[in-house]
């Protein structure tokens, strides 16, 4: 693949502009600095960029509006940006697309291994794989991809543009919006871990009514769950980015835009705002609401609802700079314990109530 | 869907009592208090209940005996019961059926395309979806559903009225019980992660002999593992359910009705008992036992067997009171450090003692 | 199946050494001591192995060569060896293969249902399930096995005798060396979590234009995901194995013969050295690098680069040592907080400052 500098130039006016550069110099891929060849393009963002671009053999930049300054003259082809790490999202989407995986086999876009319901209703230019199945009544839109050996349960909509990849689960009567993207191994829509327990302990099923319904521009990684809601809908709000390896238990409903990192566990009943962002492996225990626009920092484990937006982090959670604080005193604890034996000594008290657990 | 008030009256004679009502009054579906109709069973089992019903639409009530004084005259509906949730667990699942997602794609039960082996024996009413695969020699009970493009290798054993989601895998000679549930991208059986180190550092696979075994009434979430036995084979006891997202080594053991929140991550070699329960998140290292009816709250990390039966969390494990004490005191460090870095000054202590980390 | 034991003389000459026995002498299985019959092969590694095998009904042992003067002369079949757990790896894997998983369903090697394209190239002797996809331009090495409705998109490698197993997804491009062995339910090479934020607050996809690339004899376990790189290659040594249940984001690189345990989530642009082990549950933070021969405890969380070879544990990270005692003094929190609060009133100081959270 190979795109003109002038390309870059037309396709994003606002984002971009040559600083110099010839039109007609070609580019063949987007690239590291260190990996990069004279015919790569390369982003400096930050300093640390420019030092690593410093050494390169690339002879197309884009740069920062802060660092442009700092590019030699040797450089012959200069783009600035105020956002670097947007110019390479979008020139890479738009300009070095990779379509390659969207069917693993030539032939029809419906393969004809695939199993597609008589009732169930495609738009123009879908692509189903081999071996997926498209139940009863489903209703696909626009270009959309349903990848091999997913399967997608009667009633389920996805809309325009969507990629469900290969081997997919969604359970009857969800709906994805349009261009969402929900990779492998992932499960949308079985019912939840709800049980009643009778007088003999044994647990009976708690059927699932509701469904479970993302809204457009969603992410959903790998290998995640969504349980649908008992009653009322679980939902996905617009713009959300769920990243690998993630579960969210029954009667979940999340805001718009929202950034989840890998390894979440969201317990049942949970709501949580719009412009959110979870560092990894966060917790969050059933029934609470977190408001929009928090942060929470990795590994926290949350106990309580929160009621006012911050940045927050730990088990238990408090706010950032506490929790930072609290772990970095972690380390302490040996210590402390020792050196108050010693005061409890020296005041002639019992230093063996420190091993007393407090649980009296 | 609709059911008559007087269905729910004969089918649970020993669950609900009909306080008033009309037997012909029609029910269409179950729902929360909020999104209710005039046509909607509502379920009443506590006092936060009550006050969304008393705001509900809903003119059909299910009470919990200690409430059933408060229920206004005007609901002309009304059932009383000693178990709320169990009742909306029966009345949902005999009467309200989900039975859509338990073939996606209309046709024969077993679908032409799926692969069944000669050797392979099923019993009355299976069900096997698309592109599912049951190899040499398994045995499928009645009324069992094997969903779309699961994978059962050979020898595998199903029970009656079991329902295999699609997706899943279940590795050779591995015996599933009757009614269970086991749901898309878990993976039964595969071999453990077992190794011998050579005296080059090269690991050399340990083959596992043993199978899975599971047993009746056992729920598997999605993305579960239970690895196959080293020798002896692993198993889950009667009744358990088991949430999504969870891992389990080679040669565990897991007793009847326990129940075990999601992300719950249990190392090889491990026994737990019956009636356990666990929160999520919870970590349990390799060749501990835990004896029947311990609880163990969610995140905590257990390191060491367990003698006795009780209430337990934290990381290390200790009782519960006292986890949750400790836990608590966690935000206190940062204040406890640096008052006593105070009562060290004061008391001519050296409170660079405190820098030190207590591991000389 | 059964052996005799001369072919395990014959067959392990610089492994076992045969102390008394009979050549002709027939093996049925390898076994548990309790779990033995009188024809079954037990191995006793430690004086807790020997307590069981002396209840055994085995007849035949493989003993470390530390034991073998406590073996009871009425046992008539001993072999001594330097390694027992390699020995029980090596004699299993030979001499007692598991080879029923390997083709689900009779018939030829290339399942008529499987869909490989025409522009795939395929070794000798390679077995390929009903509903596998191998996607355009593959290149399967010999005796590879694909599982049942895996899918492979385009361009995928997989070099000789590794072990596809069934439900498994790659992407497009990325590479699986020799010998190597991949368990259901995992994703290999989708796009990674990478997105661009414009000032509307809407993400962007960052295309990622790396692979994965996995080297020789590489154990991935169930349910893993590995994200391809954004512009290099994400990489997995020769050698080193993978528990069920880990998350990698993207542009990691994992050197050879490092051992991870269940669970673990590395965020993305992470780089992992050489002969390293990782308990269950580890977390590391993103854009880390940790050294060659690197041991950290289970559930620790790593949010530093490590500039040192050792054993470390805890979070936040410390050496073993101290994070054991850190971890220790944890439950004796709540009594040093009671005690610091006495010392203050004893002391005339305001154990009010003890609240203070220390983040002012």
């Amino acid at each position: 693949m190979s795109v003109h500098i002038r390309e870059i130039v037309e396709n994003f006016p606002n984002l971009v502009s040559l600083v110099r550069g010839d039109h007609a110099h070609i580019i063949t891929d987007l690239q590291e600095p260190k990996s990069a060849s004279q015919q790569s393009l390369i982003f400096v963002g930050d300093r640390h960029h420019l030092q690593e671009a410093l050494e390169s053999k690339a002879q197309a930049w884009v740069v920062h509006k802060d660092l442009v300054e700092q590019v030699p003259k040797s450089i012959p082809h200069v783009f600035v940006s105020p956002n670097v790490a947007l110019t390479m999202a979008l020139v890479g989407r738009r300009l070095f697309p990779q379509t390659i995986h969207r069917q693993p086999i030539k032939g029809p876009a419906v393969h004809p291994s695939s199993h597609v319901a008589m009732t169930a209703r495609l738009g123009k230019d879908c692509i189903v794989g081999p071996g997926a199945v498209v139940g009863e009544n489903c209703i696909l839109g626009n270009q959309t991809v349903i990848g091999a050996n997913a399967v997608l349960e009667p009633g389920v909509k996805v809309g325009d543009r969507t990629h469900i990849y290969p081997l997919v689960y969604i359970g009857h009567g969800c709906e994805v919006g349009a261009d969402c993207e929900i990779h492998p191994h992932t499960t949308i829509g079985t019912e939840g871990f709800g049980y009643a327990m009778d007088d003999k302990f044994t647990q009976h099923r708690i059927t699932h009514f509701g469904r479970v319904m993302i809204e457009d521009s969603v992410h959903i990684g790998a290998n995640v769950q969504i349980d649908r809601g008992t009653f009322l809908d679980s939902r996905i709000g617009s713009g959300t980015k769920i990243d690998n390896h993630c579960h969210f238990g029954h009667n979940i409903v999340i805001g718009k835009n929202t950034v989840i990192t890998g390894g979440m566990i969201v317990a049942g009943s949970v709501t949580i705002g719009s412009y959110c962002v979870f560092g990894g492996r966060t917790t969050i225990a059933g029934h609470l609401s977190i408001p929009d626009k928090t942060k929470i920092s990795g590994m926290s484990g949350v106990t309580k609802g929160i009621s006012k937006s911050g940045d927050y982090g730990g088990f238990p959670l408090t706010d950032l700079r506490r929790a930072l604080k609290a772990r970095a005193a972690q380390r302490h604890l040996p210590a402390m314990l020792k050196s108050l034996k010693k005061i409890m000594t020296k005041l002639g008290m019992d230093p063996g109530e420190l091993k007393d657990s407090g649980a009296e």
